[in-house]
């Protein structure tokens, strides 16, 4: 096994971390957030259950910490060499009167990084407040800001190794949602279907292997279609169920999102009318997505459809997306909405979802979309209409 | 839809939680373990990724606080009214310059908790440090303390009714394994045989349908099976591999997991010596599994039998296990180890998993074992031994 990209695309990473880091000052980085992990070294491993953190330097790291059991993941998925692997002792994991971030914070003490300005994510799923306490605590005076997404906003604009690799997911999830138009019919249990389409996502193409998506795959039908992430379960579509879909690709933990809707039985005006607005609005934001686009004017584009249409969405309708592990495939910077004034730029990926979640019915269509030099492009090829059982 | 549980049974819970409450001088809990939300109201969305509480208070709740796009999830999935489920505005969502949580803050402040002795959950993933920050700035004469595990322990012991659901996922771990069992084989891509694998958790038996484990499918083959949560790849199995599966069945979000150890060709003496050694191991730890027995002691009948064989391993071997989302299926309470004082309960049940792993290989054997009134009892029923292919 190796890393999934060339040491001089992570050396190029690595660099651009530094160089943010010296920018604000800090001489130390804590990451907490698996992805950013896995896109500064490689490693992966389903091993952030327990505390795992990346220590980030200016010479000698970056540092992977964390349990004996995993370091062997960190040897055979990284560049990193033995003394940049720290394992802290087994008999620290979940307890309450001790923290495997004690021991980090003794190593940090006696390697110099006692009195060091240090910054850390302060709002990622795997860095609890007892984590960055047993830190704060066992290295009083160094001095300690919030680094959230400092590594995440340099994620933004993907290299084009990456962009490769999320073409590669993108034949994933056409193949997958495939699966699902193939599968779906009145009488399937909704978890038989999404054995299925979980099946195929994981399989992958003949050429290359999945990896299970960092969102949770999705079916809205019946009563579930009035919310955005229903679990499935083991009841039977029914006849007259509008079944929307939010699946995906993974490959190599880059991940690329599709959804789509389908129909068992006559869709009603109501439903077909709303997704030509919804096809409408998505063509409305490919046309406004390009390099130098404000992130509010191109959801203003869609919110001109809507508007035309007497439709109505409070939400948020797209995402930078890339690296993730579970549970959410976004990246946590940019957001599609009319308070965010980002600019967009060449080699983003942003997952447009138009999701319309109604009184009584839902229906979804997304599109993972690729800011070239002049616009944007679909990763995925996969008609956009309600697909009619 | 409904709650998985009886409402006699939720309030049961809401009971105990608030007399733990009372004894603890709490007037209020916030819990952002979406599996003790889910055992307190049945709720159940993949919806933790953006911030999502639960505050648990003596008289008017539990609250619900999430995202508008997810509430319709609270009211299909829970028994809670519709005061008890708020929606933070949308616009909070993943921004630097303002959080969710100053929302329930203000909701708190203006609903009689400005100066409450409030308990948090300090060490769990989906509660972070920002998230709590934003509540204390927001709640500036609120005490507050730490309240991590107060719910997992009182979850410790389960209910017949919760042994009754983690029967059903014991079906599906049994029939699970026996898929990776029919599948490996030299030549076989991991993916492939994951995706099989995989498809067998979610489609359950023809009763009842399987959910998605907590912990990620694991496989460990050659290299990999150094370290002990690697991820699969698209790499084919290979003659003379020794491979471990962590695999398991989860039915309403509760987990039963289960591990064993197949070997394509032929077996060496090493492995061979060793499974029998880790097979009299569970043996030995199965006759120590009962009420009142501690913790410590039946790691200790454990390691007299690895003494015994001249081998060692230095991890726990075993936790607590239910109800869990991603990314763990423990329920981070009791571990069996040296350092663990915890006695045994009727009705608690543990997953004692005896991993191996060397310098160049490794093994793996688990059982979930149920605690009866005068002993234990494991929930699969599958064969121990080295499947050799």
């Amino acid at each position: 096994m190796a890393p999934a990209f060339s040491r001089a695309e992570y050396n190029n990473r690595l660099v651009r971390v530094r160089a943010e880091m010296v920018a604000r000052g800090l001489e130390a980085l804590i990451i907490g957030d698996p992805a950013n992990i896995n896109w500064l070294t490689g490693y992966d491993a389903w091993s952030f259950y327990t505390p795992q953190i990346m220590l980030v330097d200016l010479q000698d790291g970056p540092f992977w910490i964390g349990r004996p059991m995993d370091a062997g993941s960190a040897k055979f998925t990284t560049y990193l060499t033995e003394s940049q692997i720290l394992a802290y002792p087994e008999p620290l994991v979940q307890r309450l009167d001790t923290h495997p971030m004690e021991f980090l914070a003794d190593w940090m003490a006696g390697n110099g990084f006692a009195t060091a300005r240090i910054g850390f994510e302060d709002d990622v799923y795997y860095l609890t407040p007892r984590a960055v306490g047993a830190l704060q605590a066992g290295l009083p005076n160094a001095s300690w800001t919030g680094a959230d997404l400092l590594m995440n906003w340099l994620r933004f604009v993907k290299s084009d190794a990456e962009i490769a690799m999320m073409r590669q997911a993108s034949q994933i999830a056409e193949v997958t949602m495939q699966t699902a138009w193939n599968g779906a019919r009145i009488g399937v249990r909704q978890c038989d279907l999404m054995a299925e389409i979980t099946a195929a996502m994981i399989k992958g193409t003949p050429e290359f292997g999945g990896d299970m998506p960092a969102l949770h795959p999705l079916i809205l039908a019946g009563e579930a279609a009035t919310a955005a992430h229903p679990m499935w379960n083991d009841a039977p579509l029914e006849a007259g169920q509008t079944v929307a879909f939010e699946l995906g690709g993974c490959r190599k933990r880059y991940n690329v999102g599709l959804a789509r809707t389908a129909h068992l039985g006559d869709p009603s005006d109501r439903l077909m009318r709303t997704s030509d607005a919804v096809q409408e609005g998505m063509m409305a934001v490919m046309e406004a997505l390009k390099p130098g686009a404000i992130a509010s004017d191109v959801h203003q584009a869609w919110q001109r459809v809507l508007d035309r249409h007497g439709l109505e969405k409070k939400s948020r309708i797209g995402y930078s997306i890339g690296n993730a592990y579970a549970p959410d495939w976004g990246e946590h910077t940019l957001s599609l909405r009319p308070e965010d004034q980002t600019i967009m730029r060449q080699n983003a990926v942003v997952h447009v979802i138009l999701g319309m979640w109604m009184d009584d019915w839902g229906m979804e269509l997304s599109e993972t979309l690729h800011i070239t030099e002049t616009g944007c492009v679909r990763l995925c090829d996969f008609p956009q209409h309600v697909h009619v059982i």
